[in-house]
């Protein structure tokens, strides 16, 4: 049985939204609750059992085990050098994009990272069950302490350092970020054509659950894996009113075109 | 009660074994299969009731109402030339990027697209009452006959012309070909700082699942969307050993960044 936790939480935005509950129902003692914006640490508060709404980030008087500091990434550095914490109290950032030493104005010594590798929504559900969560400490026993925390959330815990979390964080920028924004430029040119994206859903459901099942490599299809010149003509001639567009959809055909042609 | 059509089928890929079955359970009579490619034509044939294996294109022994050419894309002027249809046949391709014209080697004048909006394989199961149709016809009439038979397959059964199909497959290739490419692209710069991809696929399940039900414009996160240049720029570093991938990280990123700046 794994122990108990006293956690305090900063910040009031969708990752303590929704880790805030987790961590209670997964057995552990949320004991205070800071945001500087007060509507919403009130929000967070109510769904917590007993945890005190701090009117300054001081976690001294309600002597957590672990502070984590869910706030947004350009405020960490400033967050951590407001927030008083004891040196026998652990505090994490759970940002995926900044480095453990983002935190390096703490007052405590004790500084680690704990990262829920998915993106939050306050009215979307969350299964911490499947949220790959990724560990870093400074120290060896902070690590442990980590570790078995995430597993009383999720069954996929593990250590990686400050700097292949960027390496990771790249590779979901083009796997989360790009692709979304894809969708953004597809929706817009049916918009401009008059055309309706909801025709264009359930083949991007499908395109993208097939990838995943069988591997991307393996799921690739278009003209330009075909090799389909004429294709890849009309279709620059269409975005010839469109340069940017036509820069984008040429770069990534010739991409494709050089992994997949012999 | 829609009508019972008579069927023929040039083709054994996998619109065919998909769009056969669906056809014969929609309550119509597949009356002859060609291919020539024989073993599949056969292992297709066996999933049919009735229908006939022919040796040759021609349908006129068979007497069907439509003939449905599910062949590839580059091969359906040669397929056109070759069939033989009866002049009371109207004969129809399946696919999205080609033209009604390129059927103009036809040996009926009766000539339509009947197309699913969706990627097939043969071992994934396919639901035809949510794949949208696309129908276009040369005479009004087929088009009503198109549309009938769409009704009996799909709920979402619409009329498109050649030259909004072309625009309605580039913003498809955007959506769905370009998005696939990122997801290989992500999953090799996992493979070569030996991380593992797995731990993406919750994280692009949930982004995609948000992007098509909150829409794409409203789901969009990352450096980029929130200016983020700090981080855009130890990106681009790290892909200073990958210059093709920077260029699409740049391109895309600015291209956000333009969006989305005030």
């Amino acid at each position: 049985m794994a122990k108990r936790l006293r956690i305090g939480l900063i910040g009031s935005g969708n990752v303590a939204w929704h880790l805030g509950p987790a961590l209670e129902n997964a057995g552990h003692h949320l004991v205070g609750v800071y945001s500087p914006t007060a509507k919403n640490a009130r929000a967070l508060q109510k769904r917590l059992y007993e945890a005190q709404l701090l009117s300054e980030p001081d976690f001294t008087g309600v002597q957590p085990h672990v502070v984590i500091m869910a706030v947004k990434d350009d405020v960490i550095p400033y967050a951590t050098g407001e927030a008083i914490i004891g040196n026998n109290t652990l505090l994490v950032h759970t940002s995926g994009s900044k480095p453990l030493s983002a935190l390096g104005y703490a007052s405590t010594s004790r500084k680690g990272v704990f990262y829920p590798l998915q993106t939050f929504s306050k009215d979307r559900k969350v299964d911490f069950q499947h949220v790959p969560l990724l560990v870093e400490a400074e120290h060896k026993e902070d690590e442990r302490l980590l570790l078995e925390l995430g597993k009383t959330l999720s069954k996929q815990v593990t250590t990686m350092s400050s700097a292949n979390r960027t390496k990771l964080h790249v590779s979901a920028v083009f796997a989360c970020n790009f692709t979304n924004h894809l969708l953004t430029i597809s929706q817009q040119i049916m918009r401009n054509e008059s055309l309706d994206f909801e025709l264009l859903k359930p083949l991007i459901a499908e395109t993208l659950s097939k990838s995943l099942e069988i591997g991307p490599e393996n799921a690739q299809t278009g003209p330009a894996v075909r090799g389909d010149v004429e294709t890849l003509e009309k279709h620059m001639q269409f975005l010839d009113k469109a340069p940017r567009l036509a820069e984008i959809y040429q770069k990534l055909s010739q991409h494709i075109l050089d992994m997949y042609t012999p």
